[in-house]
């Protein structure tokens, strides 16, 4: 993410206390901020304040939809860590961002907690925006995110592989769509006192969709240095994706079997050698190459509505960036 | 609680989803809050309302103030609840309110989430209220109650037992008297629209720290029936209560040692019969009785400023009844 903006992470939450003990929450809660993200959600929010007419001005000169709009880009930076602080426990996930999961290095309570006061802190991110109406937006993109997760994990939970990929694409909008593409949009309109353009909702679904996807395309076949997750992550935590549920489709009854029987495994008692037969299975069956088309057309469509929605803004070169940003987002390769 | 917080709460929350598996997930975050918590922090902010000048009204005629007030009683449920699931799954609690505390039913993941949807949830009744300066009082009882509630957890985590009756002291006033006490009282003054008296933080910190250490008393020796929670649940989680803390002072060094041997060891591991000794070893010890002592001693503290800090409230026939409610929490028995 931007440097500007972690410096303003870094002004909001505490970083002193007399208790020793206390300090170490706040070291915690700056953690996964310093590790670094790409911030792709808080420099779309940006984008699009500016295409719809926020100028940026000087470091010691910034308009007040600016000003807005930095905060409100914080909010969204300090939504995305808690909600990975929690995922991770969720999933028992053992690294983030290429360095031990918060959790596997504090253990699950600490980490919990922390997360929450993360939580905490991004609304006083929102409260230092003084946008009332990003209020609404915010209370939306968390209690879509918290659907999209609860049917992740419901899945998972229930050991339900028998979904179709019009099951899986409604998981992905709500858990990955709203807070990646369709409020950071619709975040920076209002930043800039407009009303968002409807069709940011239909575009940033479509858009987010293809993101969720090729994250799951490059979890499996990606390059580990670039990705920042261990590959065949989702494999092991049992993740239900397009490739998976297209796999199952055309896997031998043998090989469904096999599949089946190692998913009703807690992840400490997988198996190495059969994952990575999994693993090999994948790969060769072409449902890769299946989701990666559903992928490109999600993004094609995506593009498209965005384009039409971003054609009246009064910053053009804004919106030219903002859809090449999000071309590479739905195409992303790392 | 109040029937009409309850009812609140149904109407904030959503009941209906397309998809089945959303739907449990609207049962999860209604699940403790219909079981039915004593709503003491709810109502202190009902009567420091009241007794700053709201009047209650008829059901089908409230004022501004009392549906402000209202809105706000509404968001501190939310808190305790969606508290209560996190704190429930650090701690690995087995039971809530006489019941499974939630993640023993449905597993960590979809609880941590349902934990996270209910905070969210309760942004949204904050923002019903419409009351501006109660922003900054819910982010600063978040602030210190993860505050709190880490110290407590750190102890544990890092397997420490050498901690005095003042450390234990600041822990359970940033953990427990923010949100039981402190935020109650100033909130009800804010939906009055006045400025909260200085007085109430000092006060609340004192009778919150007494409710505290009355709850770790019943947790030795209360009758479970009535408290909701496994009788020596407290013992079994590892908690520094100031029991345990005076109890270290006055062991011989051979029960110490059983002590830190057992506490060591993960919950799983813990053998009931050393906990029975443990638990008998505390009863006997005087440790109850000194806890209840530094209790006591908070507790009258705590009202004696608690009513200098009301004398001028405007409806002083509220104001008795606050100090008879506090009165019960600092020394309650159940």
């Amino acid at each position: 993410m931007r440097p500007d903006l972690i410096t303003r992470i870094r002004q909001l939450l505490p970083a002193h206390h007399p208790r020793p003990e206390i300090e170490l929450l706040y070291r915690m809660m700056l953690d996964y901020p310093e590790r670094g993200g790409k911030g792709v959600r808080s420099e779309l929010l940006l984008l699009s304040a500016r295409a719809h007419g926020v100028s940026e001005g000087t470091p010691n000169r910034s308009s007040a939809g600016w000003e807005a709009a930095m905060w409100l880009a914080t909010t969204l930076e300090l939504f995305q860590n808690w909600v990975l602080i929690h995922d991770d426990i969720a999933d028992d996930s053992e690294e983030r961002r290429g360095l031990p999961a918060l959790h596997r290095q504090y253990g699950v309570p600490l980490a919990l907690n922390a997360g929450d006061a993360l939580h905490a802190y991004m609304w006083g991110a929102l409260q230092k925006a003084e946008v009332p109406a990003a209020y609404a937006e915010i209370l939306n993109m968390i209690h879509r995110t918290a659907e999209g997760q609860h049917l992740d994990l419901a899945w998972v939970q229930q050991a339900q592989w028998n979904l179709s990929a019009a099951d899986y694409l409604d998981m992905v909008r709500l858990k990955t769509a709203y807070y990646t593409v369709v409020v950071p949009l619709r975040l920076g309109a209002i930043a800039a006192g407009r009303h968002p353009d409807v069709r940011f909702e239909e575009a940033g679904i479509a858009l987010g969709a293809a993101f969720q996807i090729r994250d799951d395309v490059l979890n499996l076949s990606g390059e580990a240095a670039q990705y920042g997750k261990e590959i065949g992550g989702d494999l092991l935590e049992g993740k239900r994706t397009l490739i998976v549920l297209r796999w199952l489709e055309l896997a031998t009854p043998q090989q469904k079997e096999t599949f089946l029987a190692e998913m009703n495994k807690p992840r400490p008692a997988k198996r190495p050698e059969v994952i990575a037969q999994l693993h090999a299975w994948l790969l060769e069956s072409g449902a890769v190459t299946y989701a990666q088309g559903v992928a490109d057309a999600q993004a094609e469509r995506g593009l498209k509505l965005l384009a039409l929605a971003l054609s009246a803004a009064p910053d053009q070169e804004a919106a030219q960036t903002i859809l090449k940003l999000a071309e590479g987002l739905a195409r992303r390769e790392a």
